[in-house]
């Protein structure tokens, strides 16, 4: 028996049972473990994996499925979609951002709503379900989200003093914390934007706020080569010595980047428990630099996965980071698999659902935790034959093969077909803000 | 009116004229050209481009679609689709050919059809429609091509010695000549392998024969440090210097991959009009190594690009290679930009059809060319909004935007549905060759 019989396009699409049945599943609790099985998921939650035949309101024969948890998005600036591919042949990172700057003091609330909707789908389409975000004016942003149906960790953006800082903290963040009402699947972090634009007062504030609510702080790190270098001339520190100085560490961090982190900052962030997003298209195409994620690994340190944005990437697809991550640090390290498939899949889920504080909830494909998950078809072309199921996804699976997707056991994400955005509407309204921002 | 009003599955469609109506056309033959336009193609040649409105038998509403020459896999060997993920975890290259040549020895001519007929299904899916193969059996590879309708340069592989070489001029050459009969889109070139599986005897003969059919040679060159440092030790020259001296190049060649290069090895290869096929992807996943794509493009010498196969890569999205190219050079000079999305562009499309002797046919949008055309949807979530065409292909494009390909004015993808292949059969055939092979 399917659940439901029939339905609109808007129509809320929860079984009460699903069974996904016969998948190639990759659970993510055990290094290269992966098995033939079914899962199932009762009111949102994995109740069931193994080998049995059950009943359910909604049955997916996953045949052709490798079943593994959805994608983590630990580091991006989702309603950048608007600005994808403008200007992108910048000299560098400060001059690049020299363009965007001016574009973003004219964003309005519709334009951010447009951009960020369109950003999810981007990011539902191939395979993943949760974000860190880090941009203006995120009370619209939750409305997409909750619109969606994924989940969010939002970033309240910081920059400039500690009186900026208070002016966000008591005009901007309730706007925020408003929209988010009581959905359990969207939290509210601390964004502050990065060292070279935030003064060490900024940083302060922004961890008081964050210890007093009990989140986490997100925030770029030494991204480039000038930031470290502005930040030795500035402070006589290193980008997360200061950091560490201020206190920042004293609550749960995860830092995008991490390009230029030394040796000896890397025993910081292990010491302080602090995550690594890194964001592999967006350093080499900004020509950041290469992140030396292997020693990273060798620290212990948590590394997670994040796409940056579209307008430094410029696309959202967590499938294409996983194989920029497995090709650059091969080739980087001159060493076949220094990363290998199995850990940048870590990176992907469960690393990235620990770099936000949601491992308890997310990340793996395990009894009692909630059903965010992403069937990848191999019955194409490029999946042929499978053979070793970890580097058909690293290396030759891409966006038209994520199938399926659920969040907290929701369908978002039907044989590619999006069921929560209407995707056409969503492309025709971002053209139009954006042909309207160009204009203003 | 549109032609054929309907037809089966395999029906040849070719309408006798086409008009791809008011796309966004590219057509490779002034740096950052594209304007808006119609493309006339009247029995598989640009007959027509411009603004005027014109009746053909089918129309092709091209609103959202760049138009652009299709792509060219300038190094491939197609039918180790078969091998995709298979033992890919190996060491280093030698080491890989170690697990993969046991397997090579068991091949028959129904592995060679059936992996060749997926190749081509995933090359078109991804808009390409003209190969450089080198890969045994390749009789089996051009039944495979007929069919499916594209364009390809087959190679006669050469390894051994100058014997060995005889046997494959006199034994094997003309089974595929024959095969290939008079399809004027398929030629058969020399593929020797590489000079360390192949003596400078094999070079001379394989030179000769090709000079003979007015033919071109295809070759693996300085794809790994050991490989020049072994070639040092036998011969005292550098692995370009070692084929001048040899006579190689005084008929056309394409080297591939080319990774370490010196600059007077550049020199030679200017001189001689050498062109090199860059395969970033395999590169990178088997830690051979950076080509030094922007001295060569300094030098003035020809860049294409390749795929290099699905057992290295682990796909074969001449897509997907674009993309990588962008980001690889970018960060390997820390220069943003080092190479601009309309050079890699060219490698993917004119330089392409350069190295393999074809740009009088194909590789730019122009009147009197053959019409081997891609059209990529820009009404896509990744794709939105555009602002830069070529930016928009090299960074956000994957081959889930890939709708429709032309061959010589031969529809083969309509829409992302392969015309000219069954595909379910393709890849359940190839599955089915895949598991006998691991019996035998």
């Amino acid at each position: 028996m399917i659940w439901p019989p029939s339905g609109g396009f808007f129509d809320i699409i929860i079984a009460m049972t699903t069974l996904i049945k016969n998948a190639t599943i990759i659970p993510m609790t055990e290094r290269d473990l992966f098995f033939r099985g079914n899962i199932l998921i009762e009111d949102g939650i994995i109740k069931g994996i193994g080998e049995g035949t059950e009943r359910a309101d909604e049955i997916i024969d996953a045949g052709n499925m490798i079943a593994l948890p959805s994608f983590a998005d630990a580091h991006t600036h989702l309603a950048m979609t608007l600005m994808r591919n403008y200007k992108d042949t910048s000299e560098n990172l400060q001059s690049w951002l020299a363009e965007i700057f001016p574009i973003e003091d004219k964003l309005n609330d519709e334009d951010i709503y447009q951009a960020s909707r369109l950003g999810l789908a981007e990011l539902i389409e191939s395979g993943c379900t949760v974000f860190a975000d880090m941009y203006f004016h995120a009370w619209n942003t939750v409305k997409a989200v909750k619109e969606a149906g994924v989940r969010a960790v939002i970033g309240q953006t910081f920059m400039n003093d500690e009186n900026d800082a208070e002016y966000r903290i008591s005009e901007l963040a309730p706007r925020i914390l408003e929209e988010i009402g009581d959905d359990s699947r969207i939290r509210l972090d601390a964004a502050v934007h990065a060292i070279y634009t935030s003064t060490p007062g900024c940083y302060e504030r922004a961890t008081e706020w964050v210890k007093e609510r009990g989140a986490r702080l997100h925030t770029h790190l030494s991204e480039t080569r000038k930031e470290v270098d502005d930040c030795l001339s500035a402070y006589g520190k290193t980008p997360a010595q200061l950091l560490e100085s201020l206190g920042v560490f004293s609550v749960p961090t995860y830092i995008a980047h991490g390009v230029h982190i030394t040796e000896d900052e890397m025993e910081i962030l292990k010491d302080n428990n602090v995550s690594v997003v890194h964001n592999p298209s967006s350093n080499m195409k900004l020509a950041s630099g290469i992140a030396p994620v292997r020693e990273f690994m060798k620290k212990g340190i948590n590394v997670a996965l994040g796409t940056d944005g579209a307008s430094s990437n410029n696309n959202l697809s967590m499938m294409k980071e996983m194989n920029i991550t497995a090709l650059l640090h091969t080739v980087a390290n001159m060493t076949p698999s220094a990363v290998k498939p199995y850990d940048i899949l870590e990176m992907a889920t469960i690393n990235g659902a620990r770099a936000l504080g949601l491992e308890d909830r997310i990340g793996t494909i395990e009894c009692g935790k909630e059903a965010d998950i992403v069937l990848i078809n191999t019955d194409d072309v490029n999946m042929t034959p499978v053979n070793d199921p970890f580097s058909a996804l690293i290396f030759s699976a891409d966006r038209k093969n994520v199938d399926t997707v659920f969040c907290q056991g929701r369908k978002l994400l039907e044989h590619g077909n999006l069921l929560t955005i209407d995707k056409s509407e969503a492309i025709a309204k971002t053209n139009e803000q954006w042909e309207d921002i160009l204009r203003r």
